[in-house]
């Protein structure tokens, strides 16, 4: 099943995607203002409605950000093959992890703020995993049950803020509008291969990035499994599962984000995104 | 106004402290379930009310920590002129920030988890400031309108988990009861001179650290002022402003917790933290 949250900001209501991808209304029978919703178990029961049976939405509506509130956002160093190379970096032999403010979520039309003295930001088109149930040293053969479902993200960084500041990538990675997530939330059953997505991001229509996700160095369970070692995941975080090559700092020379840009990312069966860079 | 959160896990509930350091319930008065409780103007509200009109709460309750949504924990990388020399790092020209989930908070005398596998968990003990009110993009000058309060902090850190498992420091630094906080929300007016606050922290009645707030390079309104430009701070935020000398780390040899160790930590104004260290 497909979920989403639709509405104006401060207003958001869930609902679910239907076969013809038309929005039915889910408020009679599910609330997203808390994270409960994301537990599996609510989201199958959610998922056996008829679509039929649910209120259509009228089209047009906004999309937001499918988790209205996010914990944490966990994000994962070099991830891919190539992008590892193309860094320059040498694959670790276990995950570079870092946090990223959950303030920086936002919907995945929405516009994404170039911050003040801004010089070089950065895009990176992600699968996100989005947490339902608790998990804490949890293995990698029972992590993919703490799953509430999967989202499209793009991960942006500004790459001075982040490597020549002064220390952690922290700083580069938080601002508002950081992370666009969406447009839909979905369930693993929906999703099929998490290991077989391919992932794509354009700026103003010009191919950056495509890649499958095939390319991971470490895999959705591995990462959730060492993750949960580290910190306590709870139902509304979120994982930033890496992005593959062709970010903006591998070309030569580096291209980065301007006011006016549009930046399309996409995902096998996860949706676009397409968000509008405006100078904050 | 001092201000404290207690009562069993669940089941918290906001109070003040007379002048006797007794505890009176407010829970009549306001409500500590969301940030709003936070804002300055609030808090303003509820230490206008005369505490002897406010029932008295039974000794020996459980405290909590001070806040109940904490939205993200922002740490300053070495910020006091004598840890920074034992650490062997340069000054830095601006603050080294780093994020520490918010799930690792817990109350100021739970106990500390050594997680599995941890062979060197250090202690740290900080002032902590507390969000009250929105802030990106505000100056030095406008920052302190932006604080709810104070409070004490032990930033615990596993400093293999940190420096030496391929990244950055959140690894390190996140793990559940990681971060004690409280026992007290010290409102600004009532903490006096926050630069002119003595830090201490014992282990097993050993003391280790001994500093007062004078000792910082960037201060409190800069701090403030300096991450509101990197990320947006929300009612709830709370900013760990740096450990002077004297962490486990920069003695030789290092010494770290070990299951059964009790962590005593205290400030001027601020109230003690007695924390017991167990294996996870």
């Amino acid at each position: 099943m497909r979920f989403v949250r639709y509405g104006d900001r401060g207003s958001e209501l869930p609902g679910l995607l239907d076969d013809d991808d038309r929005i039915r209304d889910l408020s009679e029978h599910l609330s997203s203002q808390t994270s409960e919703y994301l537990d599996p178990d609510r989201l199958a029961a959610a998922g056996r409605l008829d679509p039929a049976s649910l209120p259509l939405v009228a089209e047009g509506v906004r999309l937001c950000k499918p988790v209205r509130r996010i914990g944490k956002i966990v994000g994962v160093g070099p991830n891919y093959h190539d992008a590892a190379a193309q860094a320059g970096f040498k694959v670790n032999p276990e995950p570079t992890l870092f946090l990223k403010a959950a303030t920086a979520a936002c919907g995945p039309n929405d516009r994404i703020e170039l911050p003040k003295l801004a010089t070089r930001v950065d895009w990176g088109v992600e699968l996100a995993v989005v947490i339902g149930r608790t998990a804490k040293y949890v293995s990698v053969e029972e992590a993919m049950r703490h799953v509430a479902g999967f989202t499209l993200a793009n991960d942006v960084t500004e790459r001075s803020f982040q490597l020549q500041r002064g220390g952690q990538w922290s700083k580069g990675k938080s601002h508002d509008t950081f992370a666009p997530l969406g447009p839909w939330l979905v369930t693993p059953d929906a999703i099929g291969d998490h290991d077989a997505i391919d992932l794509w991001l354009d700026v103003n229509g010009e191919r950056q990035q495509s890649a499958s996700t095939a390319g991971m160095i470490f895999k959705v369970p591995y990462l959730i499994s060492y993750i949960s070692r580290f910190m306590r995941l709870e139902p509304g975080d979120i994982i930033l599962t890496g992005t593959p090559g062709g970010v903006g700092l591998s070309y030569d020379p580096p291209r980065f984000l301007k006011a006016g840009d549009r930046v399309t990312v996409g995902g096998t069966g996860l949706g676009s995104q397409s968000s509008l860079c405006v100078a904050v």
